[in-house]
């Protein structure tokens, strides 16, 4: 067996299709954000505006959420040096668990070492326990989600992306009693969409299923106390378990899953990726607790926020840049070919300082590729038009012409 | 379905067979390790001596490292805000990833959120992109390496552990033309004791397989660099892949794999817990890139540990308190009994003032439940003479007689 060879193979189909990633690399800069800077792959810096973080509202930049950091640092120090259950539980984990537990009106919560993990944590190990489990999963849920459930190894029937008929029909044609979870996120992160989250809870309620949803592109942007769309649609009540990261609107690194007290006690007890691994560090849990409080009592960021995404929708509209017209946040402007997707990203960056990441399969589906615009509460009406005018020199320069929006 | 009664039988499950896991609060104090502050479940705190940490070396507390996250944290900010293909590719990680290249001698090298998610990542991503790929893992590999080997859908053999006649005997069994990988670790945790990594080398040679070795409780703490055993005994260079973890001798937390240029990217560009998942925050990777440094060039905790090691084991012995005498820095106190071992456990915590966690299954297979104990740099001569005043009288009141050595 030659390695080698095979390996470029592997590398060579992935540069065929143009999905090869190379990574930019950056340098953030506190008090700058979301502008950074770019440490070019030949050596030399450049400045660059970022229009594709998920640091959404800049928190990972907030003062608090800093200085919360520094002080647990300070007194504390870095690791936990244990897995939760050998001496790696600190009270900065038992404070951001009730924490959480409290924003989205759960009776507890539990923290991973990422949002991946809780997902796969999670559903890997309701799917596992409960005896014949049945889990219906949304088409267009995450690849942490499917993995979670491959993992579990319950059965899957997958309904196709918010359909609601067609997980009444999935739902009807299983044993009625058989345990069933049903699977979707809250804000789908690609193109924008909203699940139809009351639809499925009454579906929920009438074939005794559990749902879970994850909230990790809505956590801290939408409600009154930053829960998520469950919190602003009045629904966290009704949701089993809400996943969540702190890596996005709370600006810094990790993830959790919130829900009854037994069934995170059977998560926290049964499951290997959260026994088996070292836990989130103390001064991490303090920093997301600092951003969860700050979003809760604050709603300043996430109103500014709002109204960026809707004067860039604008200008692009006025400037007819086709872009996925979604109630979110996320604004998926549509190229869909691979090759032209990187070919924009690099004229946005080299001639415009503009970093916008082009998204390709497997992120998403081939044919949709797109330039993923997420405005934030810091950038500026100038970013924004300095942002559209290069968008209007790469479409002459490229001349793409994407025209079938995906569904 | 009755969801909460099958949760609650779950539960009970694991209490009657003493291995439901209640988390003890710390409060880590920087200046004070390995002394920690217990927060006590009903309210109050305690001073404790903390014998079950994995932050082998106390580098968590480190002042390198600290200055290194707190000057990381004020100029960068908390997150990356995204994945490292789309934002979240920090110069911190670029220039850690060639210091841990350089440690092992190896190519490259990639960071990922845990050492549990790199192992998960990289056996998956390997063991499934090479062909009908054989996937040989010893028999007390780690859970997450084993998650991986699930998770490829390669086929597996299962050889006795560092046992390598079997190793040669199913090596043999198999189509000399199939892709073949090695997964082992170097020093394995919870008996101590130490892989015979030369003879699996040569053995991957004779049938062209290549060698995953998992480092995580050897680096920074074997070899002139802390590049781990294989370092230590001078090979390195015949390993393929390297992989270990940020959270134990380095104080951090996040894992990575190193190994040849090829394969490392491919698990780059093929590996979904990888590819999508939010990348580890600046500050830990410049943290942790401070920890290797130091490692590199002061040997002092090193040594100062081994002498401690070596000490305790010695006043142990003279207490005729029985232990696996490993090469290693672990010294697992055999206890034998689930409910034995967790009552000793709270002994020492309640009376003494002294937290070794117990170690139970699944950790460790049934019959063989230990507190497993590690000495640290900073452990104080008075520290042991106490501990082992507390083991005897633990032994006093509970009257344990482990007698059976697991192999
Ligand atoms: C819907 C969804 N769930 C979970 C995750 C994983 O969260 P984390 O980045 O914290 O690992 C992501 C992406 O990162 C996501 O988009
Ligand atoms: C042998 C081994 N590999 C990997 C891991 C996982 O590393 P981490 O704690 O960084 O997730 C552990 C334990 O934590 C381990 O003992």
């Amino acid at each position: 067996m030659d390695y080698s060879n095979k390996f470029v193979s592997l590398l060579h189909d992935l540069k065929l299709e143009g999905r090869y990633r190379t990574f930019v690399e950056l340098e953030r800069v506190v008090g700058e954000f979301p502008k950074a800077i770019w440490h070019k792959p030949g050596g030399g810096k450049q400045d660059v505006t970022v229009w594709c973080s998920n640091d959404y509202l800049g928190m990972g930049h907030h003062e608090d959420v800093l200085a919360a950091m520094h002080d647990a640092i300070a007194r504390e120090g870095a690791g936990t040096g244990g897995t939760r259950n050998i001496s790696g539980t600190n009270h900065h984990h038992v404070a951001l668990e009730a924490e959480l537990a409290n924003l989205h009106g759960k009776e507890k919560a539990l923290v991973f070492t990422s949002g991946w993990v809780s997902n796969l944590a999670a559903l890997g190990t309701l799917g596992k326990v409960l005896p014949d489990c049945a889990i219906f999963s949304d088409a267009m849920n995450h690849n942490s989600m499917i993995e979670g459930i491959i993992r579990s190894g319950a059965e899957r029937f997958i309904f196709r992306h918010n359909d609601t008929a067609h997980l009444r029909e999935l739902l009807k044609s299983i044993d009625p009693a058989r345990p069933k979870i049903i699977a979707f996120e809250s804000v789908y992160s690609m193109d924008g969409d909203v699940a139809p989250i009351k639809v499925i809870c009454d579906l929920a309620d009438e074939f005794g299923a559990m749902t879970y949803l994850d909230e990790v592109h809505a956590v801290g942007m939408y409600g009154p106390n930053g829960g998520g769309v469950s919190e602003q649609q009045g629904l966290a009540e009704r949701v089993t378990v809400i996943e969540g990261t702190l890596a996005k609107a709370f600006g810094v690194m990790g993830g959790y899953v919130t829900g009854p007290e037994l069934l995170i006690d059977v998560v926290r007890s049964y499951s290997a990726s959260f026994i088996f691994s070292t836990s989130v560090c103390p001064h991490l849990a303090a920093g997301a607790l600092a951003a969860v409080k700050h979003l809760k009592s604050n709603p300043d960021r996430r109103l500014k926020q709002q109204a960026n995404v809707k004067m860039l929708k604008q200008l692009l509209s006025e400037a007819d840049l086709q872009f996925i017209d979604a109630p979110s946040h996320i604004i998926p402007l549509m190229i869909g070919d691979a090759h032209l997707c990187r070919q924009a990203s690099e004229i946005l960056l080299l001639d415009h300082q503009i970093y916008v990441q082009p998204i390709n399969y497997p992120t998403v589906p081939r044919g949709t590729e797109r330039l993923r615009i997420t405005p934030t509460p810091d950038h500026s009406a100038e970013d924004m038009t300095k942002l559209v005018n290069a968008l209007k020199d790469v479409r002459s320069k490229l001349g793409w012409s994407y025209v079938h929006l995906a569904a």
